[in-house]
Protein backbone atom coordinates (compact mmCIF):
# COMPACT_ATOMS: atom_id res chain seq x y z
CA UNK A 1 0.00 0.00 0.00
CA UNK A 2 1.07 3.56 -1.25
CA UNK A 3 2.36 6.22 2.12
CA UNK A 4 0.60 8.95 2.18
CA UNK A 5 2.03 12.18 2.84
CA UNK A 6 0.74 15.24 4.24
CA UNK A 7 2.00 18.82 4.11
CA UNK A 8 1.17 22.15 2.89
CA UNK A 9 0.68 21.40 -1.37
CA UNK A 10 2.67 24.71 -2.43
CA UNK A 11 5.55 24.61 -0.55
CA UNK A 12 8.77 22.56 -0.11
CA UNK A 13 9.10 23.39 3.55
CA UNK A 14 9.17 21.20 6.35
CA UNK A 15 7.87 18.32 3.75
CA UNK A 16 10.72 18.29 1.72
CA UNK A 17 12.97 16.47 3.81
CA UNK A 18 10.54 13.55 3.65
CA UNK A 19 9.54 13.89 0.21
CA UNK A 20 13.52 13.25 -0.60
CA UNK A 21 13.80 10.02 1.52
CA UNK A 22 10.45 8.77 0.06
CA UNK A 23 11.96 9.34 -3.54
CA UNK A 24 15.40 8.29 -3.06
CA UNK A 25 14.10 4.67 -1.82
CA UNK A 26 12.02 4.76 -4.67
CA UNK A 27 8.91 4.17 -2.23
CA UNK A 28 5.18 4.35 -3.45
CA UNK A 29 3.80 7.85 -2.02
CA UNK A 30 0.99 9.99 -2.67
CA UNK A 31 1.44 13.75 -1.74
CA UNK A 32 -2.03 13.61 -0.46
CA UNK A 33 -2.91 18.03 -0.25
CA UNK A 34 -1.51 18.17 -3.69
CA UNK A 35 -4.66 16.46 -5.38
CA UNK A 36 -8.13 17.58 -5.06
CA UNK A 37 -9.77 17.74 -1.88
CA UNK A 38 -6.65 16.99 -0.45
CA UNK A 39 -5.57 19.90 2.00
CA UNK A 40 -9.18 19.60 3.54
CA UNK A 41 -8.60 15.81 4.14
CA UNK A 42 -5.18 17.00 5.88
CA UNK A 43 -6.69 19.48 7.95
CA UNK A 44 -8.97 16.66 9.46
CA UNK A 45 -6.65 14.31 10.39
CA UNK A 46 -4.59 17.30 12.59
CA UNK A 47 -8.55 17.25 14.68
CA UNK A 48 -9.01 15.43 18.05
CA UNK A 49 -11.30 13.40 16.88
CA UNK A 50 -9.53 12.44 13.89
CA UNK A 51 -6.79 9.93 14.12
CA UNK A 52 -5.94 8.27 17.41
CA UNK A 53 -2.42 9.82 17.53
CA UNK A 54 -3.03 13.39 16.01
CA UNK A 55 -0.11 15.56 14.46
CA UNK A 56 0.13 19.20 15.83
CA UNK A 57 1.02 20.16 12.38
CA UNK A 58 2.17 18.93 8.86
CA UNK A 59 4.20 16.73 8.17
CA UNK A 60 2.99 13.55 8.55
CA UNK A 61 2.84 10.19 6.74
CA UNK A 62 0.07 7.60 6.96
CA UNK A 63 1.75 4.33 6.52
CA UNK A 64 -0.67 1.69 6.46
CA UNK A 65 -2.25 2.09 10.18
CA UNK A 66 0.49 4.17 11.61
CA UNK A 67 0.02 8.11 11.39
CA UNK A 68 3.66 9.87 11.84
CA UNK A 69 4.06 13.26 12.71
CA UNK A 70 7.27 15.63 12.97
CA UNK A 71 9.63 15.42 10.51
CA UNK A 72 12.57 14.01 12.31
CA UNK A 73 9.84 11.14 13.70
CA UNK A 74 9.35 10.36 10.17
CA UNK A 75 12.51 9.99 8.94
CA UNK A 76 13.07 7.70 11.99
CA UNK A 77 10.60 5.41 10.64
CA UNK A 78 11.35 5.80 6.63
CA UNK A 79 15.16 5.62 7.33
CA UNK A 80 14.75 2.17 8.85
CA UNK A 81 12.22 0.28 6.48
CA UNK A 82 14.42 1.81 3.56
CA UNK A 83 18.11 1.11 4.57
CA UNK A 84 18.69 4.82 4.45
CA UNK A 85 20.08 4.79 8.17
CA UNK A 86 22.21 2.30 9.69
CA UNK A 87 20.83 -0.88 11.79
CA UNK A 88 23.27 -0.82 14.74
CA UNK A 89 21.85 1.47 17.81
CA UNK A 90 24.65 3.55 17.50
CA UNK A 91 24.70 4.07 13.98
CA UNK A 92 20.79 5.12 13.62
CA UNK A 93 21.10 7.42 16.94
CA UNK A 94 23.77 8.83 15.53
CA UNK A 95 21.68 9.49 12.33
CA UNK A 96 18.79 10.44 14.34
CA UNK A 97 21.15 13.34 16.38
CA UNK A 98 21.91 14.48 13.05
CA UNK A 99 18.61 15.23 11.82
CA UNK A 100 17.59 16.74 15.09
CA UNK A 101 20.93 19.17 14.32
CA UNK A 102 19.41 19.68 10.65
CA UNK A 103 15.87 20.41 12.03
CA UNK A 104 17.43 23.19 14.28
CA UNK A 105 19.05 24.59 11.97
CA UNK A 106 15.93 24.89 9.49
CA UNK A 107 13.81 26.67 12.55
CA UNK A 108 16.69 29.26 12.44
CA UNK A 109 16.14 29.16 8.73
CA UNK A 110 12.53 30.43 9.41
CA UNK A 111 13.26 32.67 12.11
CA UNK A 112 15.40 34.66 9.96
CA UNK A 113 12.07 36.10 8.20
CA UNK A 114 9.29 35.39 10.99
CA UNK A 115 11.16 35.84 14.45
CA UNK A 116 8.43 37.58 15.83
CA UNK A 117 5.51 35.69 14.67
CA UNK A 118 4.93 33.02 12.57
CA UNK A 119 1.22 34.24 12.34
CA UNK A 120 2.10 37.72 10.97
CA UNK A 121 3.13 38.33 7.63
CA UNK A 122 7.39 39.20 6.85
CA UNK A 123 6.32 42.66 6.39
CA UNK A 124 5.22 43.56 10.12
CA UNK A 125 8.35 42.10 11.15
CA UNK A 126 11.64 43.63 8.97
CA UNK A 127 13.28 45.31 10.44
CA UNK A 128 13.47 42.48 13.51
CA UNK A 129 14.00 39.92 10.48
CA UNK A 130 17.33 42.17 9.79
CA UNK A 131 18.87 41.70 13.17
CA UNK A 132 17.71 38.54 13.45
CA UNK A 133 19.17 37.53 9.58
CA UNK A 134 22.60 38.90 9.99
CA UNK A 135 23.31 37.55 13.91
CA UNK A 136 22.32 33.79 11.29
CA UNK A 137 24.61 34.76 8.60
CA UNK A 138 27.44 35.66 10.64
CA UNK A 139 27.02 33.45 14.00
CA UNK A 140 24.97 30.38 13.03
CA UNK A 141 25.14 29.45 9.40
CA UNK A 142 28.82 28.92 10.08
CA UNK A 143 28.80 27.13 12.75
CA UNK A 144 26.35 24.82 11.70
CA UNK A 145 27.88 24.09 8.66
CA UNK A 146 31.04 23.43 10.25
CA UNK A 147 29.99 21.10 12.58
CA UNK A 148 28.95 19.19 9.53
CA UNK A 149 31.96 19.86 7.39
CA UNK A 150 33.86 18.01 10.61
CA UNK A 151 31.34 15.31 10.69
CA UNK A 152 32.22 15.09 7.40
CA UNK A 153 35.75 15.04 7.37
CA UNK A 154 35.44 12.77 10.17
CA UNK A 155 33.83 10.17 8.53
CA UNK A 156 35.90 10.22 5.23
CA UNK A 157 38.68 9.30 7.26
CA UNK A 158 37.05 6.34 9.29
CA UNK A 159 35.74 4.88 6.29
CA UNK A 160 39.13 4.73 4.43
CA UNK A 161 37.78 7.98 2.60
CA UNK A 162 35.10 5.51 0.66
CA UNK A 163 33.06 7.65 2.87
CA UNK A 164 33.58 10.83 1.58
CA UNK A 165 30.53 12.91 0.70
CA UNK A 166 28.17 10.76 3.21
CA UNK A 167 27.88 11.73 6.89
CA UNK A 168 27.76 7.91 8.05
CA UNK A 169 29.75 4.79 6.39
CA UNK A 170 29.90 4.32 2.82
CA UNK A 171 25.76 4.51 2.14
CA UNK A 172 23.88 7.06 1.70
CA UNK A 173 21.37 7.97 4.95
CA UNK A 174 18.63 10.54 5.31
CA UNK A 175 20.38 13.29 7.24
CA UNK A 176 22.64 13.40 3.97
CA UNK A 177 19.70 13.98 2.20
CA UNK A 178 18.66 16.42 4.22
CA UNK A 179 21.64 18.28 4.66
CA UNK A 180 21.73 18.65 0.73
CA UNK A 181 18.29 20.00 0.67
CA UNK A 182 19.75 22.68 3.29
CA UNK A 183 22.05 23.55 1.11
CA UNK A 184 19.57 23.75 -1.87
CA UNK A 185 17.56 26.03 0.35
CA UNK A 186 20.72 28.38 2.02
CA UNK A 187 21.88 29.09 -1.90
CA UNK A 188 18.53 30.59 -2.58
CA UNK A 189 17.38 31.71 0.58
CA UNK A 190 21.32 33.78 1.42
CA UNK A 191 22.96 33.00 -2.02
CA UNK A 192 25.81 36.20 -0.85
CA UNK A 193 25.91 34.87 2.64
CA UNK A 194 26.40 31.65 1.30
CA UNK A 195 29.35 32.73 -1.72
CA UNK A 196 31.23 33.86 0.61
CA UNK A 197 31.24 30.66 3.06
CA UNK A 198 31.42 28.00 0.34
CA UNK A 199 34.81 27.93 0.35
CA UNK A 200 35.40 26.54 4.07
CA UNK A 201 32.70 23.69 3.56
CA UNK A 202 34.08 21.51 0.77
CA UNK A 203 32.93 18.33 1.97
CA UNK A 204 29.40 19.70 2.36
CA UNK A 205 29.72 21.14 -1.12
CA UNK A 206 30.69 17.25 -2.12
CA UNK A 207 27.72 15.76 -0.30
CA UNK A 208 25.51 17.82 -2.56
CA UNK A 209 26.94 16.87 -5.45
CA UNK A 210 26.50 13.55 -4.55
CA UNK A 211 23.37 13.57 -3.43
CA UNK A 212 21.91 15.33 -6.54
CA UNK A 213 24.08 12.84 -8.81
CA UNK A 214 21.43 9.75 -7.01
CA UNK A 215 19.63 8.97 -10.01
CA UNK A 216 16.33 8.42 -8.04
CA UNK A 217 16.75 12.34 -6.75
CA UNK A 218 17.90 13.29 -10.56
CA UNK A 219 14.60 12.21 -11.75
CA UNK A 220 12.82 13.96 -8.79
CA UNK A 221 14.49 17.37 -8.97
CA UNK A 222 13.27 16.94 -12.51
CA UNK A 223 10.12 16.56 -11.96
CA UNK A 224 6.56 18.45 -11.16
CA UNK A 225 6.42 16.77 -7.85
CA UNK A 226 9.56 19.36 -7.00
CA UNK A 227 7.85 22.54 -5.70
CA UNK A 228 9.91 25.63 -6.82
CA UNK A 229 11.72 27.19 -4.01
CA UNK A 230 9.29 30.59 -3.14
CA UNK A 231 8.43 33.14 -0.49
CA UNK A 232 5.74 30.72 1.17
CA UNK A 233 8.12 28.24 2.10
CA UNK A 234 11.23 28.24 5.13
CA UNK A 235 13.95 28.97 2.58
CA UNK A 236 13.03 32.73 1.23
CA UNK A 237 14.87 35.14 -0.84
CA UNK A 238 14.44 37.88 0.64
CA UNK A 239 17.58 40.17 -0.61
CA UNK A 240 17.57 42.80 2.40
CA UNK A 241 18.06 39.60 4.66
CA UNK A 242 21.25 38.25 2.43
CA UNK A 243 25.21 40.11 2.65
CA UNK A 244 28.61 39.09 2.68
CA UNK A 245 29.93 38.06 5.77
CA UNK B 1 27.95 1.64 35.20
CA UNK B 2 26.63 4.83 35.55
CA UNK B 3 25.33 7.16 32.74
CA UNK B 4 27.17 10.85 32.77
CA UNK B 5 24.78 13.56 31.60
CA UNK B 6 26.52 16.73 29.98
CA UNK B 7 24.83 20.06 30.68
CA UNK B 8 25.38 23.95 31.86
CA UNK B 9 25.76 23.37 35.50
CA UNK B 10 23.47 26.70 36.03
CA UNK B 11 20.63 25.87 34.57
CA UNK B 12 17.71 23.33 34.29
CA UNK B 13 17.22 24.28 30.66
CA UNK B 14 17.03 21.54 28.39
CA UNK B 15 18.85 18.80 30.79
CA UNK B 16 16.25 19.17 33.02
CA UNK B 17 14.12 16.85 30.76
CA UNK B 18 16.72 14.48 30.68
CA UNK B 19 17.39 14.42 34.76
CA UNK B 20 13.62 14.36 35.07
CA UNK B 21 13.86 10.60 32.98
CA UNK B 22 16.72 9.30 34.77
CA UNK B 23 15.22 10.62 38.10
CA UNK B 24 11.77 8.97 37.80
CA UNK B 25 14.16 5.78 36.48
CA UNK B 26 16.24 6.27 39.87
CA UNK B 27 18.97 5.03 37.36
CA UNK B 28 22.57 6.17 38.28
CA UNK B 29 23.84 9.26 36.75
CA UNK B 30 26.61 11.66 37.23
CA UNK B 31 25.77 15.60 36.57
CA UNK B 32 29.21 16.04 34.83
CA UNK B 33 29.47 19.78 34.25
CA UNK B 34 28.26 20.44 38.16
CA UNK B 35 31.45 18.38 39.36
CA UNK B 36 35.00 19.89 39.64
CA UNK B 37 36.59 20.32 36.19
CA UNK B 38 33.32 18.92 34.83
CA UNK B 39 32.47 21.78 32.31
CA UNK B 40 35.52 21.64 30.75
CA UNK B 41 35.26 17.77 29.87
CA UNK B 42 32.01 19.08 28.84
CA UNK B 43 33.62 21.11 26.03
CA UNK B 44 36.02 18.89 25.22
CA UNK B 45 33.47 16.45 24.19
CA UNK B 46 31.90 18.52 21.82
CA UNK B 47 35.53 19.26 19.94
CA UNK B 48 35.68 17.48 16.93
CA UNK B 49 39.09 15.59 17.51
CA UNK B 50 37.34 14.20 20.20
CA UNK B 51 34.56 11.35 20.42
CA UNK B 52 33.08 9.69 17.26
CA UNK B 53 29.90 11.65 17.36
CA UNK B 54 30.45 14.76 18.75
CA UNK B 55 27.75 16.76 19.53
CA UNK B 56 26.52 20.26 18.59
CA UNK B 57 25.46 21.48 21.99
CA UNK B 58 24.85 19.80 25.37
CA UNK B 59 22.81 17.80 26.76
CA UNK B 60 24.25 15.27 25.80
CA UNK B 61 24.75 11.18 27.89
CA UNK B 62 27.55 8.82 27.83
CA UNK B 63 25.94 5.51 28.42
CA UNK B 64 29.27 3.03 27.97
CA UNK B 65 30.55 3.55 24.61
CA UNK B 66 27.56 5.67 23.18
CA UNK B 67 27.42 9.33 23.38
CA UNK B 68 24.19 10.77 22.43
CA UNK B 69 23.31 14.14 21.69
CA UNK B 70 19.88 16.06 20.94
CA UNK B 71 17.47 15.87 24.20
CA UNK B 72 14.63 14.09 22.14
CA UNK B 73 17.11 11.44 21.06
CA UNK B 74 18.60 10.99 24.75
CA UNK B 75 15.30 10.21 25.48
CA UNK B 76 14.32 7.97 23.00
CA UNK B 77 17.51 6.07 24.19
CA UNK B 78 16.44 6.25 27.96
CA UNK B 79 12.65 5.89 27.55
CA UNK B 80 13.75 2.54 25.45
CA UNK B 81 15.92 1.29 28.29
CA UNK B 82 13.70 2.24 31.54
CA UNK B 83 10.33 1.00 30.62
CA UNK B 84 9.27 4.89 30.33
CA UNK B 85 8.23 4.61 26.77
CA UNK B 86 5.42 2.35 25.33
CA UNK B 87 7.23 -0.56 23.54
CA UNK B 88 5.07 -0.97 20.60
CA UNK B 89 6.26 0.46 17.13
CA UNK B 90 3.09 2.64 17.23
CA UNK B 91 4.00 3.63 20.86
CA UNK B 92 6.93 4.48 20.94
CA UNK B 93 6.77 7.19 17.57
CA UNK B 94 3.59 8.62 19.48
CA UNK B 95 5.83 8.72 22.05
CA UNK B 96 8.87 10.62 20.54
CA UNK B 97 6.19 13.03 18.19
CA UNK B 98 4.88 14.41 21.43
CA UNK B 99 8.28 15.04 22.59
CA UNK B 100 9.21 17.24 19.48
CA UNK B 101 6.48 18.79 19.51
CA UNK B 102 7.58 19.85 23.55
CA UNK B 103 10.73 20.63 22.01
CA UNK B 104 9.11 22.92 19.65
CA UNK B 105 7.09 24.69 22.30
CA UNK B 106 10.57 24.85 24.58
CA UNK B 107 12.27 26.23 21.73
CA UNK B 108 9.69 28.93 21.41
CA UNK B 109 9.48 29.98 24.87
CA UNK B 110 13.56 30.33 24.55
CA UNK B 111 12.85 32.58 21.68
CA UNK B 112 10.43 34.84 23.53
CA UNK B 113 13.66 36.18 25.56
CA UNK B 114 16.17 36.01 22.95
CA UNK B 115 14.00 36.48 19.21
CA UNK B 116 16.99 38.55 17.60
CA UNK B 117 19.83 36.25 18.65
CA UNK B 118 21.29 33.87 21.17
CA UNK B 119 24.35 35.25 21.64
CA UNK B 120 23.00 38.74 22.30
CA UNK B 121 22.11 39.97 25.85
CA UNK B 122 18.27 40.34 26.52
CA UNK B 123 18.39 43.84 27.17
CA UNK B 124 19.90 44.70 23.61
CA UNK B 125 16.19 42.64 22.15
CA UNK B 126 14.11 43.67 24.60
CA UNK B 127 11.63 45.61 22.15
CA UNK B 128 11.72 42.17 19.87
CA UNK B 129 10.85 40.24 22.90
CA UNK B 130 8.12 41.97 23.84
CA UNK B 131 6.45 41.25 20.67
CA UNK B 132 7.38 37.98 20.45
CA UNK B 133 6.12 37.22 23.97
CA UNK B 134 2.92 38.84 23.44
CA UNK B 135 2.14 36.70 20.32
CA UNK B 136 3.36 33.73 22.31
CA UNK B 137 0.81 34.03 25.29
CA UNK B 138 -1.89 35.17 23.25
CA UNK B 139 -1.30 32.32 20.66
CA UNK B 140 1.34 29.75 20.62
CA UNK B 141 0.78 28.99 24.43
CA UNK B 142 -2.99 28.05 24.18
CA UNK B 143 -2.31 26.70 20.76
CA UNK B 144 0.40 23.86 22.36
CA UNK B 145 -1.51 23.13 25.63
CA UNK B 146 -4.62 22.84 24.20
CA UNK B 147 -3.06 20.22 21.77
CA UNK B 148 -1.76 18.41 24.86
CA UNK B 149 -4.95 18.73 26.73
CA UNK B 150 -6.73 16.82 23.59
CA UNK B 151 -4.13 14.06 23.61
CA UNK B 152 -4.58 13.85 27.30
CA UNK B 153 -8.57 13.88 27.09
CA UNK B 154 -8.42 11.38 24.48
CA UNK B 155 -6.08 9.10 26.18
CA UNK B 156 -8.26 8.97 29.40
CA UNK B 157 -11.19 8.18 27.41
CA UNK B 158 -9.27 5.25 25.58
CA UNK B 159 -7.40 3.68 28.98
CA UNK B 160 -10.88 3.72 30.48
CA UNK B 161 -10.13 6.57 32.87
CA UNK B 162 -6.80 4.22 34.09
CA UNK B 163 -5.11 6.93 31.60
CA UNK B 164 -6.40 9.73 33.53
CA UNK B 165 -3.32 12.39 33.97
CA UNK B 166 -0.96 10.21 31.59
CA UNK B 167 -0.49 11.26 27.70
CA UNK B 168 -0.04 7.75 26.62
CA UNK B 169 -1.69 4.46 28.46
CA UNK B 170 -1.86 3.64 31.65
CA UNK B 171 1.98 3.91 32.48
CA UNK B 172 4.01 6.94 33.17
CA UNK B 173 6.26 7.59 30.11
CA UNK B 174 9.08 10.13 29.29
CA UNK B 175 6.79 13.47 27.05
CA UNK B 176 4.60 13.08 30.64
CA UNK B 177 7.63 13.81 32.74
CA UNK B 178 8.37 16.95 29.93
CA UNK B 179 4.96 18.00 30.01
CA UNK B 180 5.35 18.54 33.99
CA UNK B 181 8.43 20.16 33.24
CA UNK B 182 7.08 22.49 30.67
CA UNK B 183 4.11 23.46 33.58
CA UNK B 184 7.14 24.24 36.03
CA UNK B 185 8.33 26.65 33.46
CA UNK B 186 5.56 28.42 32.22
CA UNK B 187 4.01 29.03 35.59
CA UNK B 188 7.73 30.54 36.41
CA UNK B 189 7.86 32.72 33.69
CA UNK B 190 4.78 33.53 32.67
CA UNK B 191 2.42 33.23 35.72
CA UNK B 192 -0.29 35.56 35.08
CA UNK B 193 -0.90 34.27 31.09
CA UNK B 194 -0.98 30.83 32.67
CA UNK B 195 -3.49 32.10 35.66
CA UNK B 196 -5.44 32.99 32.62
CA UNK B 197 -5.05 29.56 31.03
CA UNK B 198 -5.17 26.88 33.35
CA UNK B 199 -9.14 26.83 33.73
CA UNK B 200 -8.86 25.53 30.05
CA UNK B 201 -6.15 22.77 30.86
CA UNK B 202 -7.65 20.81 33.37
CA UNK B 203 -6.12 17.58 32.33
CA UNK B 204 -2.57 19.34 31.66
CA UNK B 205 -2.67 20.48 35.15
CA UNK B 206 -4.02 16.68 36.54
CA UNK B 207 -0.62 14.91 34.37
CA UNK B 208 1.73 17.74 36.36
CA UNK B 209 0.17 16.90 39.83
CA UNK B 210 0.63 12.95 39.28
CA UNK B 211 4.20 13.35 38.08
CA UNK B 212 4.47 15.62 41.01
CA UNK B 213 3.91 13.03 43.21
CA UNK B 214 5.89 10.44 41.87
CA UNK B 215 8.27 9.23 44.71
CA UNK B 216 11.29 9.58 42.87
CA UNK B 217 10.36 13.14 41.29
CA UNK B 218 9.10 14.08 44.87
CA UNK B 219 12.70 13.21 45.98
CA UNK B 220 14.51 14.98 43.31
CA UNK B 221 12.70 18.07 43.83
CA UNK B 222 13.74 18.35 47.31
CA UNK B 223 16.98 17.32 46.76
CA UNK B 224 19.82 20.16 45.54
CA UNK B 225 19.98 17.85 41.88
CA UNK B 226 16.84 20.37 41.35
CA UNK B 227 18.45 23.58 40.19
CA UNK B 228 16.43 26.69 41.16
CA UNK B 229 14.76 27.98 38.13
CA UNK B 230 16.66 31.31 37.36
CA UNK B 231 17.03 33.98 34.23
CA UNK B 232 19.99 32.05 32.73
CA UNK B 233 17.58 29.23 31.43
CA UNK B 234 14.84 28.94 28.78
CA UNK B 235 12.20 29.59 31.16
CA UNK B 236 13.11 33.12 32.97
CA UNK B 237 10.54 35.37 34.59
CA UNK B 238 10.57 39.03 32.84
CA UNK B 239 7.85 40.57 33.84
CA UNK B 240 7.38 42.81 31.61
CA UNK B 241 7.30 39.69 28.90
CA UNK B 242 4.02 38.45 31.05
CA UNK B 243 0.50 39.18 31.13
CA UNK B 244 -3.31 38.08 31.37
CA UNK B 245 -4.80 37.56 27.94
Amino acid sequence: MAYELYYWPEIQGRGEFVRLALEEAQADYVDVARGRGGERKMMKLMEARGPEHPPFAPPFLKAAKLLIAQTANILLYVGARHRLAPATEAGWLWAHQLQLTIADLVQEVHDTHHPVASSLYYEDQRDEARRRAEDFRSNRMPKFLGYFERALARNAKEAAHRGAGRLIGTRLTYPDLSLFQVVEGLRYAFPMAMAGLERDIPRVLELHERVQASPPIVAYLKSKRRIPFNEMGIFRRYPELDERN
